[in-house]
């Protein structure tokens, strides 16, 4: 199989820095760049020891991110940069004939005003929108084949996605009412020095934030409205909790047909279970749970799989899906070098098990 | 102030924990006797070596648990045991005279039948249902005073229950519909030596449990049908999360009256304003948030505090209230001495703060 | 009893927080003044939420740290500041007549030298070291009396001077060849905004610093020297733990007398614990554990309290000390509030427990 | 390469988990039985939910261990079983023909009087301890080659005498008054409910246990002695920390030679370094840090590393090394699998990087 050249822009945050983990042990990609401006000249191993051991932490130096260096060194370019900036390197490079796989949410709408609803300030590059093809893999296997612009979900919104999209697209819930209850580990914040982020700050801690309208909503919304064929809105709560990685979401929807009867309850639930399993019985990262297990975010830590486990209430008549995922790896790095798989035609799971 | 001398049986629990050190440091009730099957004839020192620098902490020893003992030390007897078994001390308890402060389910329910649904069993004492008052003092303090039974509520129902009764009682809110997403802290489970609840199985893991029915939903759909006057019945997910205390709320609710303009939400923002400052204005443990403030477990740990906030949302039409207590505090043991500082006519705040 | 007016210069970061926490709650001390320049303007509700229930916190806000000012206002105030900075407020303030207690390390070593060689710069006023008291109120007691300028100890000291003082002081130990090996909380390295000390790099971390030269040493010396009569070197090695607070420290030590038989190890074991029930039998803040006990972070954790236990090794001749605390309450605030009962005559416990 | 087939015998536990882990993502070794008395029948996604999504977890069934099976079924059995219970199976597998690695500590010492000292019963086959080889590949990586019954190492002796064998062969450092602190993750105590080390027990606490004579002294002991030529005794002081792996160890020595001027210290430092290098300049599993790094567990965790670093103290005259590794992994499970690669005649790093 052939090999393809890779670099990541910004490689010391925590989305970076599990990139570079997964591309160094990766079957077919060879890493050739990464740059950070704080950390340039430095060796991979001089920013991160725990990749001393990796005969090429000592010889690979970060450098000072440049779009046309990047685009003669790689054929793919993961871009783990802060809204806003991604778009500034997406365009050159793309010019330059590069693959560009980003992990910010500068080309996951497809609408400039939505995101500067969202994001306050325009969007930098409106056009390439049309171009680029939101990277969940399960969704969009297809169109991923054939793009150059992969705009990969955000941790949040795939943990969201990807047990609601089959529900509705089968039309076994209303696409009113959704509401989404996440909890997060303090990675999703970044290795930002923030007086939030600290130990003491969130050990012994929980706490919601950003009610109620969280930047995230804007991709969530417009994913769950093309999968809907109708305007969707949903009500999201995120939480952060004191854990490194994962994100635990609690999703409450009222399914389309009222039940009452355990005989209604036993139809409907093998409705849900043949659609989950229409959907994602073969998919190697979507994990269909079982029996009494419920989905724990210990169980997905350092893969790139999505547990998902759901229970009908007959008190109430809603439907409870509750799923779990690594934050950097499903809900951003695992995904992203899923997309680059698919992109190059490589086994999907290369380097992701 | 005239003393009352107190008991606690099963003392060795981590609510029993609370109890000894909230009652070891009670301005007016005196600490006489403290039970546990497990530790008797062991000092409060040996059993618990944090205590060990309080006078009384070598001389209490741990005695087992017998009624006719204890209704002869003690003129208030605290039961911090499993459900059904703190029935069989309150009877004998009771007879003798001594006021039961009674931390378990068993005399939560006014129903003994929807105690069978829930706890699988008949009730112990069904006569005494109708004697028992809720312990919720913010609710009930007036029915409290004049009682020689209570039943301190659960951790859950607290932080559920709080937050939403004045909304129910003033009709802003509809009955139906209502979610209750929770977070919880370890210490929830008891200290119990299960696999389940060992450091390595929870630490770095969040998980949800007891999707759809927990017990705690019979007392709280009990309560807030009181309070609505009508019947409620709620969805409620509890999610086990790694901190020792804490439990974090957030309530999903729809106002009794459309709002889509900013003058209808503003208008409807003073009323839920009103009408909590109503409620708890003066209440000295619930902390009504301004401002960007919302709750985190760690501004409550350690207090018999309560903090509320909460948000509309114009795109859903929802509210949202958040709620924050330390479960073994205002959800235990903190709430079951406000009561016997109601009872004893001693100030509701005495050893509290 | 007299009540005096206290303030706290430098209020916002943790051990200042934990002295807002005691000061608002001390029964002789009124607190009139807390500073931060970060804060200045706003109430001490709106940066500790957590204190909001109290009556002060809506009506006492934070102003900008001036000496001329606080002098007027408080009797006595505290100094919660980086090392260096204290130094310039505390020379205006005892000029104005005012009691300092300094929680930096500006005012606790005799040698301006020593100062100069552990903290890099000149002592910026040397004179004071003449005048300023280590404010160890168990070895001290008699000087804090009579003293107007407090240099209250450091968090890693404390664990290591008060278990050793009293057997350097009785000779039962060699003052050569010590080892203390300590662990710390994160607080330990103040409400920075440094990426070292955030959530993900400190949780399921553990790992040295400073070795071997931290700055602590020049304190811990130079108090062992006074104890011992001699010259005292030890070998000190930090560690940063996943926890909120607590220190706990391992000493290595030599006994004077050699032991090889179960005799000689009975009454050197008799002479070492009637070494420390004479110096700290009656202390209210050092509990010496018995029987089986070992000191555990969690017991002293939000109080006073400095736990010791020691263990005689037959094997390898060694006598094993250790001791816990909590690092921000008796290693910072708790002890400089305990210094201050002392100064104004009032129990030494009162507000500590 | 010629594959062969694998058992673990008492898979339920951590370091079975581990194993587990390992051995369903090795390259050459197969996967053909687990055994676990409580689990026997449950598949191994059924017992680990975070292995369901390998292929081999829905036919793989626990069954209950019986030597004579196990011998039929495999070329190499790890043994994860208790101190006492792993001989009992020892000695028919290798009657059988069988290759066992043994992780308990039942063949780790070469005197069956140490072993009852320590483990307080008779050895239960002392014929088969001159057998054995202790499972230190980089220090006998010759002996395991032509092994059949590997004694894999614990975790506290790996991280101790990794760093310090090296050291004494080299006559570097004095082989009396030997120091070494160690701090330990909770899994550590095993997969055991036991009230000791709920979460609520050990999160936010640390603490020093089994002070002075812990198990694992005996083996270190011998190891030591065996590399100095001379009889060894240290100072052993193992602390609980709250996390769920790794072990961070603190050693204090004393250099064979003198130093105190800057140019003594800088040959003997010079020595170290080769000394180390020497050592371990070309293994794949030792990292010797350089420039101001020091161990950090967390750069270890989930791999087969141990980090080591050095600090020459000018001021004492001592030598301090720092170590870290992944007690499950390097600490355990990892090092049986290094040794079964050796013995197979496998890359020593198959299935481990």
């Amino acid at each position: 199989m052939k090999s393809k050249k890779v670099a990541i822009v910004g490689a010391s945050g925590y989305s970076g820095e599990i990139l570079v983990q997964l591309l160094l042990n990766h079957p077919h990609a060879e890493l050739v760049a990464v740059t950070s401006r704080q950390n340039a000249g430095q060796t991979l191993a001089q920013v991160f020891p725990k990749f001393a051991s990796h005969p090429k932490s000592k010889s690979l130096r970060f450098s000072e991110p440049k779009a046309e260096v990047l685009a003669k060194q790689a054929d793919v370019v993961f871009l783990a940069l802060p809204h806003g900036v991604a778009a500034e390197y997406a365009i050159p490079l793309l010019d330059a004939g590069a693959i560009v796989i980003d992990l910010s949410a500068d080309f996951r709408l497809k609408s400039a005003d939505i995101y500067k609803e969202f994001y306050a300030h325009d969007h930098p590059a409106p056009d390439l929108l049309k171009k680029s093809v939101y990277g969940l893999p399960e969704i969009y296997r297809e169109q991923i084949k054939k793009s150059l612009l992969i705009a990969s979900p955000g941790c949040y919104p795939t943990s969201i996605l990807l047990p609601l999209i089959p529900l509705l697209k089968s039309g076994l819930i209303k696409s009113t009412g959704i509401i989404a209850d996440s909890l997060s580990g303090v990675s999703g914040a970044g290795r930002k020095a923030e007086t939030d982020y600290l130990f003491c700050e969130c050990n012994e801690s929980v706490r919601p934030y950003g009610v109620p309208k969280h930047r995230h909503l804007s991709e969530i919304e417009e994913q769950l409205s093309l999968a809907a064929k109708s305007q969707v809105q949903i009500q999201f709560t995120p939480h952060l909790i004191p854990v490194n990685r994962g994100i635990l979401t609690t999703l409450y929807l009222a399914p389309e047909k009222h039940f009452s009867t355990e005989t209604e309850m036993k139809s409907l639930g093998e409705k849900i279970s043949a659609c989950y399993k229409k959907f994602y019985g073969n998919e190697p990262f979507i994990r269909l749970l079982e029996g009494k297990n419920l989905p724990d975010t210990k169980n997905v830590i350092g893969t790139n799989i999505c547990e998902i486990a759901w229970r009908l209430d007959a008190r109430t008549g809603r439907l409870i899906v509750m799923s779990a995922e690594d934050n950097l790896v499903k809900g951003a790095s695992g995904q992203a070098v899923q997309s680059m798989n698919i992109i190059c035609g490589w086994p999907e799971t290369a380097g992701l098990v």
